[in-house]
């Protein structure tokens, strides 16, 4: 056995608990290297039972490199101690925490630890997560439904995005299509900023207790989060508390009267006066962008008046949640008074923080429930649009992204093909619908809560920012009729069946240099293979599986189902998908 | 190059903030498999220098499986994009956050990141702890100054413990050898608990917020932290948090009211009422002790009541710390806030957790300073005390545990060699004062805080708990003054030369199979190379090194050196040590 390749360390995502009961033991090999590993549990203040108790593990993960190990178990007194026994055909290993042994520890002093079950502690996040459907809605695009308000210069609906133009997109306007919404399928919404400021896109705040008089009122937004709410449709705002815009108050007091400002620590000021030298701000910003002050969320009365934001919104407006705007340049301290904030004014509320990259830090049950996911985003990219990842890649690295997080954040991780900040799902398929199905097939049955970007359902394409924040098309005639069924039958199929979003997850084919790919998700007793071939030549997938019933049934998409002793061979066309009741 | 080896994953110990401007980089390959290594990096909003800058990255620990690199990073917008580049005889590798490539990638979208220093996320730890020596007193067993707070059946000084007796050790018999203490050189003390509680180790509080009458009055401990202070030497407590006493208010409360007791909630209750059936309490306690009831840290009223004691003893009493008992059972949550309240009251507050594993999740910055460093102690006993481990394997563990946390947890790790928990060191070390000293001169010329348990100076022997809690020899003619001259000088060795403190650690001499083993240690243009045979048999040692002077002395110990082209030869008796300035 390779020697290097085992790993285990307690906490994160290698020990912790699932529940309030479970503590999930993970362990680590090199690839095809172990036949089985053995865990050995115990109380640790009741030594005699130490070494009596054992557990086989089970691979439920796999990339390129490694194996992952998982076993659960359920202490008695919420505390174990624990270490592993791993065997390959010609030999036998230990490993505690003082490393890797020939033999068998003669001392269980030093396995590892899992010192107590702290429900505090416990990675929770809101149930409603891991069965929404999100939506999301820059809402300077989505719709006029209030031509008073509209902005001076509004330009005509539909015309052509600038970084600076107006189509006088509104929250009545969000209100009058909320059957269009509830007909889709979605359940929940995700907002780009309503708060006050003067840009189209309003990451640069000017007042975060006002929403904006081009979107609307307080009480207008108050309005539409109870319709939805009628509608079983939750409401996530997007929370810009990285930076304000540079119109907010406290940093034109800042700009104005320099250190006496009452607000100079407010901001992370490197040299008054404020100037920008060479396009660099003398302060710090989001990126180089003078107009976007970094907050100094250190300071308490930033704090205060932040957690006051995040307090108001959800308490007064009934929001459900926050999408954290550029979230892992704030501090960690912060965002864990902000998530003890936002779940003491409602414990179902939903923390969603822009992380494009690792994520673990907050991802641990202390500051966010989810982040959007762009690993995952990348992954099926360069599957399903890009070609520039085989079947086995693919699997390779959805099998790494599973063994990185603890198991609820895996099931409640915000799985998005596109945002505002990227180039549109269509555009980047060159137009070629079958590959953006084929990617939507992937993002609406894998683990974690899909987001449909607006207007995506209805063939809407565009570039990178502004390319991809287009209005949304509402002409009946101009709608991808195609496109918007699709969407329909695919939200529904996942939102009737728990398999396809919180079942368990297998893959059944995935061999390199092959566009193949096929996995297996299994709840409530329900089976379903979901057949990929992101290839342009037709294949026929072998999908290692046992069957449930004697007629496995295409219950979406296309091809032929033939059965064979390993399982069920699946003949799809190019670019061709199969999601498959067995 | 060994894949399976390579690791780096951002934040904790792999990529972390060491202080407010700088940014620490680690990554581990497969010991001696990698020439070089480079570090890829710039500012993440900057693309055109991602790419121009690097540099390389030193091994700066080793263990038996691995290299560790390190280099350390000032970027001037305090955010960094990094990925690295890795360099055998015949083969390049690159690895960023999508994994191992062959060819350097086309993209830095996916180059590792850290986001930004944030200072309040920096784990900073007082700058006294890296100079202190801490003492650790047993309080009944240290000296007893009053007698007439002596407990009733109080036994003569000197008897034998007993799990249940007293013998009268209070604080003024500590007020009366601070004369003692700070001759021998110490300058902090760690108090086993000094409040009110029925035995007499006090870890079954009865009153928080008092000092056991018979160990003096909360005014008695002020005027002892007092004079304590004036000599320079600090004073920390043992903080009781993971449970009380049976004879607390609230749980005697709880024990005759059940579940209609106000303070119900204050515990971790199974089942109501409260009791012991076949040695399981039905409330969760202190391992099975039913003595000692698990309290609710999750409880906000018990939380107040505990954060109030925090910050009693520290505001109105002047104490410089606490060390946390049993800390790792206590839910994390609690010890952020702890964290808060302290460094709030003082920031120059010290917080030593008691875990004897693995404790990142402590040591990242939010929680602890420091944890009681069992592992070290383990290692260093393996190596000097039982044989069971040679100067490589030494040299493996201690390279791993450099690795295994941030520098700055490195540093203040506290360091020791027995407590009030284990057998003494001159026990295990079966009355050889060879191994006492050898084990003795590693804890003093190592990183981390070290601290000699109460009368291991004089020689005080004794087995584990009632053992090795014997009563402190007064009687000069009694106690060992060769050992103390040992202690003494060492101290004193240590407290004049930052370099045995906190000076760079370089493995000099380690190779399996040999008890030999050696070390260098600089800072402030000062190296010493600790050169240690902790063999039966005499040593020749070869040391590596560049000299800086023609002619290195012997500033410890003894031995013979002669030099040679590599550095120096060292002659060592069995179980001989030298310290030598270079």
């Amino acid at each position: 056995m390779l020697k290097e390749a085992i790993f285990h360390r307690p906490k994160t995502n290698w020990s912790y608990s699932y529940d309030q009961k479970t503590i999930h033991i993970r362990l680590r090999t090199k690839r095809n290297d172990v036949k089985q590993v053995t865990l050995f549990y115990g109380d640790k203040y009741n030594w005699s039972v130490i070494g009596t108790q054992n557990t086989p593990m089970k691979i439920f993960a796999q990339d390129e490199l490694f194996d992952y190990w998982l076993v659960a178990i359920e202490p008695e007194f919420r505390r174990l101690k624990y270490g592993f026994k791993l065997q390959s055909k010609d030999e036998t290993l230990w490993f505690d925490e003082q490393g890797i042994h020939e033999t068998e520890p003669s001392s269980y002093n030093l396995f590892f630890e899992f010192p107590f079950i702290n429900p505090v502690d416990v990675f929770t996040i809101p149930a409603w997560v891991k069965d929404a459907v999100f939506y999301q809605i820059f809402p300077e695009r989505f719709a006029n439904g209030d031509p008073s308000i509209n902005p001076d210069n509004v330009e005509e609906w539909g015309g052509e995005p600038t970084p600076y133009n107006f189509f006088g997109g509104d929250l009545q306007g969000v209100i009058d299509h909320l059957d269009y919404l509830e007909q889709l399928g979605i359940n929940a919404i995700y907002f780009n900023p309503l708060f006050e400021a003067p840009t189209n896109h309003k990451y640069d705040t000017v007042d975060y207790m006002k929403v904006d008089p081009q979107f609307g009122t307080n009480e207008k937004l108050k309005q539409l989060v109870d319709a939805c709410h009628a509608r079983g449709i939750r409401v996530v705002l997007d929370a810009v508390f990285n930076h304000s815009g540079k119109h907010w108050p406290p940093f034109v007091d800042v700009r104005e009267k320099g250190e006496s400002s009452p607000y100079a620590k407010w901001f992370h000021v490197r040299e008054f006066p404020l100037e920008v030298r060479e396009g660099v701000p003398s302060y710090d910003t989001f990126s180089f962008e003078q107009n976007m002050p970094k907050l100094n969320t250190e300071h308490p009365e930033v704090q205060d008046y932040l957690l006051d934001v995040a307090r108001y919104w959800i308490k007064e407006i009934g929001v459900d949640g926050w999408r954290l705007d550029v979230a892992n340049e704030v501090d960690h301290a912060f965002w864990r008074k902000f998530r003890d904030v936002v779940k003491g004014v409602n414990p179902e509320a939903y923390i969603l923080g822009e992380i494009w990259h690792d994520s673990l830090p907050w991802l641990i049950g202390d500051q966010f429930d989810a982040v959007m996911n762009y690993p995952f985003t990348e992954a099926v990219l360069d599957y399903a649009v890009r070609n520039t990842r085989d079947g086995k890649q693919f699997s390779d690295l959805a099998g790494y992204l599973l063994a990185a997080y603890p198991q609820q954040a895996n099931e409640a991780t915000f799985n998005l093909l596109g945002s505002h900040d990227t180039a549109r799902l269509l555009t980047l398929s060159k137009g070629d619908k079958r590959r953006m199905k084929l990617a939507t097939v992937i993002q609406f049955t894998f683990n974690g809560t899909p987001c449909i970007y607006y207007g995506d359902e209805v063939g809407l394409s565009g570039d990178n920012d502004p390319g991809c924040r287009k209005c949304m098309e509402w002409d009946l005639k101009k709608q991808d009729v195609d496109l918007l069924a699709f969407f329909k039958q695919l939200i529904h199929l996942r939102r009737n069946h728990r398999a396809l979003r919180d079942g368990t997850y297998e893959v059944a084919h995935a061999s390199a240099g092959s566009p193949a790919f096929a996995y297996i998700r299994e709840a409530d007793g329900e089976r379903f293979a979901i057949v990929l071939n992101a290839g342009s030549r037709k294949a026929s997938v072998q999908v290692e599986a046992t069957l449930n019933s004697a007629q496995p049934q295409i219950v979406f998409g296309d091809g032929e189902v033939t059965l064979n002793k390993k399982g069920l061979k699946v003949s799809l066309q190019p670019l061709g998908y199969s999601i498959i009741r067995l």
